[in-house]
């Protein structure tokens, strides 16, 4: 092959370059080679392909919007403050209907605390005093009501404070005073989108039946896009009671997933719920139980602001949503097929060493593969 | 070539083992490889790296805060409880500037409530009855306003319920109260950060103009930075009737995309802002529209709770951030040339295939690429 | 090799084809060929698999779960409106332990207002007049409090509004009036899972010593597990003045990063706290500071509506969570091996084409390299 200048070089570039190659008549290494070959085109088929999905892009970004609302209503009976009845304005906070939300299953009231002096509760251990010395006057209580005034209060062995008075000291009712909380429903509307793919869908279901929504009720069979829950349900589904985490209060995980195979027809890309409990009870540590405090503002005719502070025991249920969608696309395809028959050759390579280097007949072996070309005598 | 031990070994580890080529002089199998060829250098040059960049590390993991402030102050004149002065401490809630949040746009108001006994609302399928067996003592009105006292008034041909009475009964106005939050503008501040890069850049114009930011609004040609919105124009931009939507409620998302080639200047790093409508408004289903309650809770003189509740409709706002940003890397350059270059040798096995076994020389093609190494006569 | 039929071909099957080599004893080029191979195999060892972990699968979307508790008790004393205690319920908003609040650290406080005429404040641009002409009845004072009557009044300057009167006035303190709030105490709990590998953990230590998180702070090298920060800890971590960012407010991103590599020990897997400042100081433009306001409502003995108007200013913390975890998974492994794999048959060729084209011994070399298979003479 002279090349008669660049004519004749690109004639050459049209002619067909291949590898020469030696047939080993050696059926062990042939065999090998074989079984080789079928596990790596096994691998990319079956679990590259088939079941990973080697050929989808993924996304992983999805955008989610969720809306939730309660309903129900109890009534509650406490010796000390009497009777409240509690519907959802109450009960869920925040009122808004948002993705995170808490709702009030038990509750400490202490009603019609004004700003003055009183005796620090005796549950601080930072308020407890032997005398006067023990109240620094202007510190404040650590973990406590108040900031102290300097006295140290006999009768009841703790400082006194200046703080709203008098100060919460009602113990924790063992029973959740809104036990029918069980019974109240919820329901959560999720919106998603995958921006790649541009497919957007929601966990309701598009129905011209106005009353569906009204009366039916969320079940994995029949009900999957009636996204209504009872709350005890819920609560159940984590694996715990519910009259025991309404007295403590806890913290329920709500996990919509979307699995979405977009290659499929989209009704194949369904939600799935899951239900955990995210405060864990290790050894009964302070991790577990969820409360917290929220006062409500009074002016009296004076003009002279007293107030009303609840401690609230409740679930915090926090919906958190996740999700990824494949379709096919050109680029992962390529490179999942491309790695794969480069590991062909790394096989080959692997056959050849053993041929070269490990068999008795390696030495006729080298001869016959290699061809030396010695640039001396050029 | 004899090894004379390891010395020969390594020496001849130096020499150069190249792959010996046949050529075949078959212009038609020639021009097929070289387009083959071209075809994978097109793609992996073209799509690969132009289209898709696969020479960046990607990072989709984006990290996000938002500040969100409402201006803008209206009146409403309701026949039934009177003039009513609604400023941004009101009608956004919460108020302390989520990214979430609810601009109210029409109520039902409910003054003076107090705990008491009246018939429930007619619209409250559970609550209507015959006789009073049909209102058993104790039992919950479901999806209703309070607790069955046993009694059915004949007044309404309802249950007597103990509840916050009178319950809630008006009409929802069919125009907006609050049609002028049209023109509230809202003031979305976005900080984004991309941690893998350590990058990161907000939405609002570094100027040293302080007034730029209180007379500008956004303009997605002039006035990028400037994430001042009028809500009358958020909501026609996501195709819909501002008015429409205040009347019922409804709910909005705000996306703010940041798609950032970080291998080039960070000014070219822009958010884009794209508006869609959350709820669905499908067969006039039950899913469109957005409005929840809350109460406000006053004390009269002899200390005796009473409370107006407020049913409020209006624009939810989801204000959802993503991006993704690509930095050059040398992990996924050399994959996808790595394995672009694989699939060439995937090529040449084609077009081997084609010659050793398709065409009529095969047998001549055959005898000359591969070279017989019988290991019976070694 | 005369293949008779199909045995024939199954028999040839098994012999095992091996790439024929031509060895070229050219010691530059065959230097350079291997210290090619060096390197790339360098980097698929050294740099995907040490540094990159390239053989791990990884998992970039975290489910994540935040808690927050505040405590701390402080008293303000303001010349204008007397006392005020704040503990948790108030300064913290919302109260309900979310993942973004906002703690109160300075305010302005405008009690009683009520609904009516008065004059718009000087400070608003649009609310200033020379006479009734600039003052348009029913027109909103753009960034103002109310709606124009008409009338300018001379006393101030000012249009005459409907508005909460009087409107907001006072000078924000340029001490924050919440100076204490410094050693308020933030508890945070946070809940992550790797939904791919279903692993989950916490940053709040398992033990069974129940005072340990009641006395116990934050501290990266002893305390890790500790989650209880001190507020002016926080804010100077971020490089930035409690006192000075307390005044006019800010905003901090506490951002809690899991790094984890799961095929190590659990024990391994650890929270890594990070805090910076979200609102930029740049050029003192309006970007920084943070503060919105809120109104509590009361009623007087005859039933009117009054409020008390709180502009607040603090610090808003936003807690993001993220994270990444990576696990051995046998795809990416052979895609990061398959592409180096594939990079050395691409040395292969640069070498060739050096030897073929750009030495003196290339038309040597060529003849024993390629073998011409002439399809004219068969």
């Amino acid at each position: 092959m002279r090349m008669a200048g660049w004519g004749g070089f690109f004639v050459s570039l049209l002619n067909y370059k291949t590898e020469k190659y030696v047939i080993a008549e050696n059926k062990k290494i042939g065999i090998l080679f074989r079984l080789y070959q079928l596990a790596v085109l096994g691998y990319i088929i079956g679990w590259v392909f088939v079941v990973r999905k080697g050929y989808q892009e993924r996304e992983e970004a999805i955008q989610t919007s969720v809306i939730t609302k309660l309903k129900g209503v109890t009534l509650t009976n406490s010796s000390e403050t009497g009777l409240h009845l509690w519907s959802a304005e109450d009960y869920v906070i925040p009122p808004n209907g948002e993705q995170v939300f808490f709702v009030v299953t038990n509750y400490i009231e202490t009603p019609n605390q004004r700003l003055g002096f009183c005796a620090e509760s005796f549950k601080v251990p930072n308020g407890r005093c032997q005398s006067d010395d023990d109240c620094v006057v202007g510190e404040t209580v650590i973990a406590g009501h108040g900031i102290k005034t300097g006295l140290c209060l006999n009768s009841t062995g703790t400082c006194q404070i200046r703080a709203w008075c008098p100060v919460e000291h009602s113990q924790r009712p063992t029973e959740p005073l809104l036990s029918a909380a069980e019974n109240f429903t919820i329901y959560i509307k999720n919106f998603i989108r995958f921006p790649k793919f541009e497919f957007s869908k929601s966990n309701v279901l598009e129905t011209s039946d106005d009353s569906y929504l009204k009366r039916c009720s969320y079940d994995r069979e029949n009900h999957l896009y009636c996204p209504i829950f009872r709350l005890g349900d819920l609560v159940s589904w984590t694996g715990y009671d519910f009259q025991g985490m309404a007295a403590k209060g806890g913290s329920v995980g709500i996990v919509i997933e979307w699995n979405c195979d977009l290659d499929k027809d989209s009704t194949q890309c369904n939600p799935q719920y899951s239900f955990t409990r995210l405060d864990l009870k290790l050894n009964k540590s302070v991790t577990s139980g969820y409360n917290f405090r929220y006062a409500r503002y009074y002016k009296d005719q004076n003009d002279v602001t007293f107030r009303t502070l609840y401690k609230v025991y409740g679930i915090r249920f926090d919906i958190m949503v996740n999700g990824q969608a494949g379709k096919f696309n050109i680029v992962p395809t390529i490179i999942a097929i491309g790695s794969g028959v480069a590991l062909l050759g790394a096989g080959a390579f692997a056959c050849d060493m053993i041929l070269l280097y490990m068999m008795n007949t390696s030495s006729f072996y080298r001869e016959r593969k290699f061809e030396i070309i010695n640039f001396k005598y050029v």
